[in-house]
């Protein structure tokens, strides 16, 4: 096996996407067949964990299955083809089980875990697997530094993530969120040169959870700073249509945190870091509103059912990037 | 999951069987046929090692699945309708791959590798598993401490066993062995508990490799010496049948340390620890030569093809124990 110590040069990204798991990584595979090298996608790394000795990150591969084709479609994570014979063999060993970990997975975690012992970083190891996968675009964690989100539970302690999202299916209340290890975190060293590159043409927060899955980026010590006054446009997919998130808990997420579950709270969120909003077709009579806060909006279709789709709203997003900056100037 | 920070106290085991792995895991399973939990198996651990972070006892987990009727029954070693998706994932992301791990068996050595990470003893691991695969003898490790068997390599320098059996498939040369770790090993426990309890009537060396598989038990620091002045019988059981060994490099091993290939030459390698030696009626011949060494001896069928032979050559062994211990009173 090769050793790279170092994160292979690639030419600086011409365009950037934010992204979380499934439904950012939807529109990541757009992108991709649209830039393929010219894109770099900045995965959130605060949902990974430590499970049964392995590291575990299930943005990042749900980014890479989706990018190289090996996804499970109709779930969304995992690979296609999978067999379950480890998890089948852990429940009669009295395991823990309640983690999906396929057995064509699990190589991935294991590869993973064995290059992190052996000192890697997780941005080495992230583009080890993604040349393996035959991905164009430059996949690239938020941090190779752990930041761990943990979630609230009304009138009680945190609780890690996965444990809220996978074992518990989000069921209980949350009303608060906290990054553990944000302070001490930086950008991984490729994201911070494509932000200061000027080959940079414009960010993209894909419509990902922005709670737990855009917020922890966000969250980086000085990124969003540099987001926001980045000369090129920063634009925002909305996550929700009709009030409804595709998938996940944001909107449940929003009616326990108080906030009314519209595209308009999405935008509101991103008002601060983005110069323009991707609303969904849908949602057309929200956009007077979301102009008022600021934003240039970009009307979409944001339902990602087929290829096609995805495509599609991968070229409304370059092409709003292209209209904000035409106006800029 | 329980979480016992104890062996569990069973019966003092009325007979002990020091083994290595496949041709030793068929008689031990032909004993605990007739002696169920009467029965202790002291399994070869110098076998261990450590692959992709994984904690792998082959001789344990060779053992273990036998006597649970688990295992592949052709090939000796792994489970019964194994799949290999993991392997073949890690194949593809160049990840080495000449150690067979199965996706089932893989449950095993996560779990294994888990509980000792959390401060378990491999004593406490093994005998979990057995009681998830629900084997009723006492399967314990020959030691708590890690011992690791290297391979000297004619003419050069020492491999570590897998490396030799597997990945080299036993074709390097081999002129002397050296147990590392072996100085500061200790038996585990509950072998040294049934070494000194009054109940153990007999002590069966299994047909494993003497090289291998018996002699890093032997080596063990003063067990070879309480096993030798045991007061029960000591038996060991020929592994060379006309010449040839059924399985493993144990003939290949005896041409390349210059030691005649034929059960003689075993019952030798153990006549200061044993007091008979169960030879293959097809030796008969040899019976004379080897009762010149001090040992008595029996003939028995010792090819084991059906679980019947597995018992019939179980029984001849606790006859010849009974044998042997009638003379002695």
């Amino acid at each position: 096996m090769e050793q790279l110590t170092q994160v292979k040069k690639q030419n600086p990204p011409q365009y950037l996407a934010l992204c979380g798991g499934v439904g950012g990584a939807k529109l990541a595979l757009g992108l991709s067949y649209l830039l393929g090298e010219k894109l770099m996608i900045a995965v959130n790394t605060a949902d990974d964990f430590a499970h049964l000795g392995l590291h575990i990150s299930p943005d990042i591969d749900t980014v890479l299955y989706t990018l190289s084709g090996k996804s499970n479609q109709a779930q969304g994570w995992g690979l296609e083809n999978e067999s379950w014979n480890f998890l089948s063999a852990m429940k009669e060993l009295g395991q823990e089980s309640w983690f999906q970990l396929g057995d064509r997975d699990l190589a991935t975690h294991v590869t993973r875990t064995q290059l992190l012992k052996n000192g890697q970083t997780l941005s080495y190891v992230t583009q080890f697997l993604s040349e393996q996968f035959s991905i164009k675009p430059s996949v690239v964690p938020m941090s190779d530094h752990p930041v761990r989100t943990l979630i609230g539970i009304k009138n009680g302690n945190y609780i890690p993530f996965q444990h809220y999202f996978v074992k518990e299916q989000c069921k209980p209340q949350v009303d608060r969120f906290k990054f553990d290890g944000i302070e001490s975190a930086t950008p991984c060293p490729a994201l911070i040169e494509a932000l200061n590159s000027p080959c940079l043409k414009g960010i993209i927060i894909c419509p990902s959870n922005p709670f737990v899955s855009v917020d922890p980026i966000l969250s980086i010590p000085g990124l969003k700073e540099i987001i926001r006054n980045h000369p090129s446009p920063v634009i925002a997919v909305t996550p929700i249509i009709g009030g409804q998130a595709i998938k996940g808990p944001t909107t449940k997420m929003m009616t326990e945190l108080g906030i009314p579950q519209t595209a308009c709270s999405i935008a509101r969120h991103y008002r601060d870091v983005a110069d323009g909003f991707i609303l969904d077709k849908k949602d057309s009579a929200l956009k007077p509103d979301i102009e008022q806060l600021g934003l240039e909006v970009e009307l979409a279709q944001s339902l990602m059912q087929t290829l096609a789709d995805r495509i599609d709203l991968a070229k409304s997003c370059l092409d709003f990037i292209t209209r904000i900056d035409g106006k800029a100037e």
